[in-house]
């Protein structure tokens, strides 16, 4: 019962194990799927050997089948799924990637669909319908018989991200008056329980919420002993429409194992556990990642043209800072045309004005993220900090590039210039780094979002006019 | 006993219910400690009023009183120790940064830390001491009583960053003879079991894993019935020495909630639960993030000029780029003088591709960190892809250019050259943002730390003698 997600006739094939007959490095990198076993699969599908394609996956885990149907071309996909669609094992379409999923289903059908919906926990269903276009949802509703299409729909009304979305509603409830005696009979002898639980929840006549009893405490205290004398009521419950992103950060923060869901009444509707968590931080976390390089949500299973065009949009960004970049600099055409040495070197400090500002500013996305910046003397504190580093960098790199300089075109005024704009610029870039996430995220934004492109069109604008402007003035 | 890390005085604040005096998005921004607070707190240690401060952090979680110790200035926040030096609750410590640890340390003594380590779980004790310098560590073991002590020593005899450093040691195991009735007995009269657990681990005479029986069974089991029939056997141990990152990549890939920690011979040595992974998760992934920005592990709490000294590699990379474009573009210096129109629009090439490479390179060095792309199958594909990407990518901005250029310089042949080295820009772009991270993991190293400036360098280098190159060929 330590899974979460458990199939009754798989094994988990031991990470240790599995994989001997693979190289080394492709043992490290792999460690669950060799190429030699997907090629093997391919090819048993390739030549209809049904009972060979059985045979070798008869041991995999969920987890893996799902990796292997994701790894094959799209004609072996289909031809494999036609060999287990009888059999198909429900938790596979929880671990496989959303694009995937759509053609698996899409080629089982919505009936087959509801069915397999039907055997999985309900966090794991619903992780599957939110993902569903809103027909198929309809049609997959329709297939689920009532009492369970009930509890699915009250959970799609929750808004999507939040904990309402996390939470199972499989819990075990008892009344606080209730003995230990009373209440081991009652685990004993029910048969509506979850199938996996590690704590009852107390809930007073209206179903709220009134503190948890983890079982290793039934089990040792003495069997009069009454539950409201040994409820934990330290656990405080987390309302059912909060973002996910804010429950992962109590869980982090306070070092969760799991907490009760409830809504604004106090009933109690589920529970949330640490192992939900687990791919929600890590979500989160890479969202923040893919957002700071412009990417957005994606996998290496997304069509083409559907990441194609979300590329676009930072791409267009890029461009217009470097239209930006191009308006600057034929301002100063004339000083370049005296002294073309100003072209060859004014990209230096633009780019280092830039990737300065993208150290201060991802170290600031991440903190905001991770709620490190709390209070006004933190946020200065950080304000500081990072102008001051932009600064000693900017001094430092300015030190090597003024001797780089004179060794090079052996001129004293460029070299103070370059040093001069160097340093402002990268002062400038180590501020803004902070400064703009700050007030991106008081605007009510993702800072993650629209940071990057905008820090670097004021370090590139700067790095250009202050070095080129410098030049005209003194040089020229 | 739903907290993983229990003081048992201590009342966890709701986050609905807390901060209603402060303003809407402070709350939303931060919800545990409210500026209000902080600065209260910080004028009750500026009069020296102890009772009002130990009034006033007398219901904090210890997880809060860490980030409040982390927000006050230096001078308070020995002031706020020293008043609460005595009752110092030893579970701050674990939520801390470590530099405002390290200084807490310094304050209290190594005699008081030892105290306070012998009463947290002895994962936690170890993330502690794992960050002592070596002779405090030597110190703080040397205070600690001896059975603890060789448990510690055990511990840290395992390389950092690995499976045997993240398990607890409190486990409870039994044979697999026993019946349910002896194990319920056992449970409820042996003295020397953890506050908390979920499962009981069945080990053979030798300690080797077996399996593992959840509370739950044991409760709904009948009382004759033995160990051996009841026993979890799905669940495949983990080695001692495995890496943290392939443990965090098992929990997600197989959605664990607990996995037993043995060594090679099979012996059980601990077990480590999902609320220790949402913590490993996130450094990992966090690492990725700061990494592929050239910040390196850092948080607002690092000294300033450590800070700086962290930063100077990646910048350093950076002038290094820098002045190889700069030597490419001193190539060309005859045909910027004949046409300065070149040196206006020049960078525009190398930011697109620049920025379309990094978008390759951070989904590609994601999908490795998340073992999405295993199999040569999934490798080929994503280098077509992202190629692909990149030329389609560099066929619509340079429609765009073609149509700006001819609109503002009215220049088809300019024109056609900057739209053909966008093409070719970007379409390398895609293609070494999978190559590169892909070859330097093969060559055993980590892909976030050194990809990134190496493909800007040739997107830099590619963009500028393509752009510049092309011009010099046709136009002049």
């Amino acid at each position: 019962m330590i899974e979460s997600n458990d199939s009754e006739n798989k094994t988990t094939p031991s990470p240790e194990i599995r994989d001997v007959s693979s190289s080394p490095e492709e043992e490290l990198l792999f460690p669950h799927l060799s190429n030699d076993f997907i090629h093997e699969i391919a090819d048993a599908l390739d030549w209809g050997d049904e009972d060979h394609v059985k045979n070798l996956i008869s041991s995999l885990h969920a987890a893996d089948l799902a990796d292997l149907i994701e790894a094959l071309s799209a004609s072996s996909r289909e031809h494999l799924i036609n060999i287990i669609r009888t059999s198909l094992d429900p938790e596979i379409l929880i671990f496989l990637a959303e694009s995937v999923r759509d053609q698996v289903i899409h080629q089982i059908g919505i009936q087959a669909l509801s069915l397999a919906l039907t055997e999985l926990e309900s966090d794991d269903a619903l992780a599957i319908i939110e993902c569903l276009e809103p027909e198929q949802q309809r049609a997959v509703l329709k297939a689920i018989p009532a009492p369970e299409r009930a509890n699915i729909e009250q959970v799609l009304s929750y808004p999507e991200d939040t904990a309402g979305r996390l939470m199972q509603q499989e819990i075990v409830a008892v009344p606080p008056f209730w003995t230990v005696q009373q209440t081991l009979k009652y685990l004993h002898s029910a048969d509506d329980l979850p199938e996996t639980f590690y704590d009852l929840y107390v809930v007073d006549s209206r179903y709220n919420f009134v503190g948890a009893v983890s079982l290793n405490r039934i089990i040792r205290e003495d069997e009069s002993i009454k539950l409201s004398d040994i409820i934990e009521e330290r656990l405080r419950p987390i309302l059912v429409t909060m973002g996910q992103k804010e429950v992962a950060y109590l869980f982090r923060h306070y070092n969760l194992v799991s907490a009760p869901i409830v809504d604004e009444t106090g009933r109690l509707l589920g529970i949330i556990t640490a192992d939900d968590m687990v791919h929600v931080v890590e979500e989160e976390t890479e969202r923040d990642v893919l957002m700071l390089a412009g990417v957005g949500e994606t996998d290496f299973q997304t069509p083409l043209f559907k990441t194609f065009y979300r590329r676009i949009g930072w791409l267009s960004i890029t461009l217009i800072d470097a239209l930006l970049t191009t308006t600057v600099i034929s301002q100063y055409t004339d000083s370049i045309e005296k002294m073309v040495v100003l072209a060859v070197l004014m990209p230096v400090v633009a780019a280092m004005g830039g990737n300065a500002g993208m150290q201060a500013l991802t170290v600031t996305v991440r903190a905001l993220a991770t709620h490190e910046l709390y209070g006004q003397n933190i946020r200065r504190r950080a304000i500081i900090k990072e102008s001051l580093i932009g600064g000693l960098n900017g001094c430092f790199f300015a030190f090597i590039l003024v001797i780089v300089t004179i060794g090079y075109f052996n001129d004293v005024h460029l070299a103070g210039i370059l040093a001069s704009a160097m340093i402002f610029n990268m002062l400038w870039a180590g501020l803004a780094g902070v400064i703009l996430p700050l007030f991106i995220e008081k605007l009510g934004y993702d800072p993650a979002v629209a940071s990057g492109p905008i820090l670097v069109a004021t370090t590139d604008v700067l790095g250009y006019v202050s070095f080129l402007g410098l030049a005209t003035l003194f040089l020229l």
